[in-house]
């Protein structure tokens, strides 16, 4: 809840942003509500005409987005409203083939997973433009010498490639842990009422399968309405990598004093009062990204125990703390990316 | 960072959001910088003339709010960018009488406090109302009687009062809390580059005694640019006003449970699946806002170290969660009394 | 839950560890009873040579620490199985004087705050100490000079005594913030099963008065079982100190640095590698101090929703999360103390 | 920093605070010592027989473990102290085959991860046993009935089975994590004083390899200092493992509910003031553990950020918040298991 539309600027990111916002997201949900009835109408629970018909209003319908917040805060999520403006815009005839055995959380988690889908996509391409970059300022200044620091204490020189590997290597390691983390995160909810799937009648079995594959997402053998290991998972990925560029942030603005020089930056922050300063900014930005990306993260891990077969505490806290650690790891990586380009020179002629 | 409208709606408070939005913010900047000048004049550092005029003129400034964006996306902060679309657009013979012997810290944390008093009033007269309700609640159900219940299990019966009891006091005491914490919160910032006061030449003694007149706020010995303790004071304020309303969801969401049924409530949430559910979810979201403040409460712990004479990381860390922790409890307000108000029953007759 | 010596002796804090630890606590609670026990007898509940009996047999009775830790693990808190060894011990005659509208939690918060007295008192005595260190650095190093440095850049050159100011102030704040807290904190628990005094029959306004007056605690006009914000307020002052020392460690970390040179330490670790190295570990640590209060902090923010009449729940989270800042935070005044001690420079000579 | 033993007992383990204790980890840098030793005889860099000797040498040496404590309050960790120790005892012609080519960093965090490979060992075979007692009770009472909760309201009736579904579904899902996590965690550390093994004169890529043979760990094809991620993996597992258990607590604190009455448990806590109270406080164990085990991850991921080569802030916190997190979370399976054990009944009669 940033009220201050400079700060989001400086310190987020507006095209994640933009992913996650309610446009965005209410298209998702009606990407899934016409993937259910599409999967409803392969699995023989509804007509196959029905179930595409209905698939193809759910998708063209017009939603009042005034609407979904009016009913937002009197529902506490968007669901039931943009289920109600559905069954209001399409006929009657085709409400057996709307959201019928669904419940609001399969709605709202999987759409989140379309959108989460997405900015993983986006983020693992800046990590690895971030690398990149990492390995020209390697190739430019790595065999150059910096003072190896300890404690923050002079110890032993070494070269400014040792310096970058240690900030490119978690940087591999994340892209690595993301291959990892994406089949079990990326996957269907479906549960209906309770989590049971006892409302998807004689297609237990087969209406997640379709709709897995009309929705273009794993497959879940189970609903994990409150098994919200997975998102945790992400949270902590995020939050470890906004973590790693930290450091680079961290050891920058070390690098960029005076009396230690080993850094040219030529770009950086201008002062009201003091005409010569040129602030590192955006390495100071990358150490208070990562840690407002830990304390969301305590917020996902607070909000891991969702009592009985749904927590509207927990999950409500997931809502909030989920988003900003997405948004706050991208604007990290842009950044990050930002402040590695204008890098002028690292360290210092001769041997280590 | 949040990025949904339906969610900042539910779970955020608009009023508290608009006046520490942008738009209120920068108009308190000028307000800050308006007062400085007409210190400086009262100060005799400059001609009474000069900072009067220089007063007007910066009040009366046009400012560009993309180029405010922009100027911040590079310096962090949008003080330096709104002092050089001032200089633009006011006489040079007026610079004099302009941001001399301030820095963007003190304009910043100066126009910061002027938002806080006003958030303050709000918040008070908010648990002032809550309280009030609770009272109304107390008149109407106090005599009758609810199991009093200890690690969850029935230990003996006690009157509604009693439960009720417990919501009011500590809110009772936070507005004790408030009283305590005023003064030493609603202060001027004023130090100049580095803290020192020293470019206020000759004007160290009186220019922040008339800047504090000026601006309306309390008169600060010294700046207290690396000293955050009274906004951490704040944090922990509103946290802990926070903590006593998620009290009170937590008891409802369980006096509301079929089965214990100790409480009638009149609204409720609405589920896409289940026509007969009516979900306490504002008792539900109290509990989540609490721990929405506990996360960013702790943020503002971790930004408590300012090294040396300002801390980049520090300060940008603050500023992302200090306004969060003001919107979620001014949420958290909001749905109370909504959800206070909506109470048609509680306990049953009996004596305890 | 720290399981290394070295570590809980490098970190913490030996004489507070001490007075928090069992041995300590199981007396604090001896004189509770007794007290109560008192209490009774001259609020004339029961005979008054009845109330004094119970209160010498209690003072005089011999715990089995052995079995108190084998009833905890069973009961959750050690106060039943020590009421129980009371109750086997004495003669049955004076049972009418002991425990007798009482509850666990009384003891337990009660007899804390016997501890936390004189925690108090002892951490205040290292603050006024480590304040008068600095006022000796300050005479001694005070008028000499060192860059000043915001957003870790050279800004203007400011004196040493500018710098150690900053130090300072925010300790003396927190000596005043200590007098406004310890009236609402250091007061007796009292309310029996479910918190309403119910069970003092007849003497539901002395008993309470008497009881505060024998165990030399503040008067509570109610029971305060589930209004934690008294200790929520020691938890946020513990942080609040350790993090003002920690910044004077981050501070003597970066003046420590070579090509800063700005601090001369006549004591530091050694390393096992390096002969040459002389780390400023206490600096260091003052820092990792401040940053673990935070998060034990965010646990005592956690902690504050007791849901009902008594939460187990964040009751015990509590007991896991206060000790340890309180140990912190006096382990941190020690490190504070012994850096400062071991300064032999400050800046360097001509003026700012 | 807990100070108190009962709680010690009931909410820690006494088995993997041994592990994780001095004696132990002592024991295992004597082990990591030996090993290098070795290694260096193997990789060619001293004689073997020196090598072999010096390793004998180093694993019959009397520790005194005051010294030690005493050395880390002045270094800062204990290995310094050690080495010195060992230096002290050992033959000089042997010396030229201890230690030469490492850091104190490379004995700490290689004798880590020998105890959290037993930690593990040990976690691991817990949850097997916590997943197999609740495959007994769905044995026994999984057809039975209760009320489906969603928002803590009664949705619909499901079976007992699909509520320890959901309890047992995580906990399998971790034991795979477990498997994906061990092969990036438990490998050695060797990077000599700043990380680049280059006093492995000759031997930077032979003795790493033999260092890993010869304690039994993976190969690090580069030194980790500053790479924290495995071990934040390994804090985010074991928080999350603690959170799956906090869900079950808080599930059967809610089902054993007066009114709710949907679980027999034969075991609780007793009352100092109720004689009728069973108080199920292992179930609330389990929530404050999750919390507890959330707030030092917390610590962990603000400890990511280690500046330059090393870090002593963010490793001295990493080793203050880690222990804590293992030791609680092994004291949430012990309590788990306890709990599940002593479950007499569960749901009703009759068909969901």
């Amino acid at each position: 809840m940033i009220t201050s539309d400079w700060l989001a600027a400086f310190a987020g990111d507006g095209k994640v942003s933009a992913r996650l916002a309610d446009k965005a997201g209410i298209a998702d949900m009606l990407e899934v509500e016409a993937a259910f009835s599409r999967s409803l109408a392969k699995a023989g629970v509804v007509p196959a005409e029905i179930g595409e018909m209905a698939s193809a209003e759910i998708l063209a319908a017009k939603i009042d987005y005034d609407q979904i917040i009016a009913s937002a805060m009197r529902d506490g999520l968007p669901v039931p409203g943009l289920v109600g403006q559905l069954k209001e815009q399409i006929n009657p005839k085709l409400h057996c083939a709307i959201h019928v055995g669904m419940t609001s959380q399969d709605v709202m988690d999987t759409s989140l997973l379309l959108a989460i889908r997405d900015v993983l996509n986006d983020i693992e391409s800046r990590i690895v433009d971030v690398v990149g970059e990492l390995d020209v300022l390697g190739g430019r200044f790595g065999r150059k010498t910096i003072m190896g620091r300890t404690r923050m204490q002079a110890a032993l020189p070494v070269s400014v490639d040792h310096r970058i590997s240690q900030w490119a290597f978690p940087l591999r390691g994340h892209l690595e842990r993301l291959e990892q983390l994406r089949p079990g995160l990326l996957k269907i909810q479906l549960g209906g009422p309770v989590g049971t799937r006892d409302g998807l009648k004689g297609g237990e079995n087969s209406i997640p399968a379709f709709f897995a594959e009309e929705i273009g997402l794993g497959f879940a053998e189970r609903s994990w309405h409150t098994n919200r290991e997975s998102l945790l998972d992400l949270g902590n990925w995020f939050s470890m990598v906004a973590g790693s560029l930290g450091k680079i942030g961290m050891d920058i603005s070390l690098m960029s004093q005076q009396g230690v020089d080993e850094i040219g930056l030529s770009k950086g922050g201008s002062s009201s009062s003091m005409q010569h300063k040129c602030n590192p900014v955006g390495a100071e930005l990358l150490v208070a990204l990562s840690r407002y990306c830990s304390v969301h993260c305590m917020g996902m891990h607070d909000a891991q125990i969702h009592e009985q077969e749904r927590s509207g505490v927990s999950w409500t806290l997931e809502w909030l703390c989920l988003p900003p650690i997405a948004v706050a790891t991208a604007g990290a990586l842009r950044t990050a990316m930002e402040l590695l380009e204008g890098i002028t020179d690292m360290g210092r002629e001769g041997n280590s």
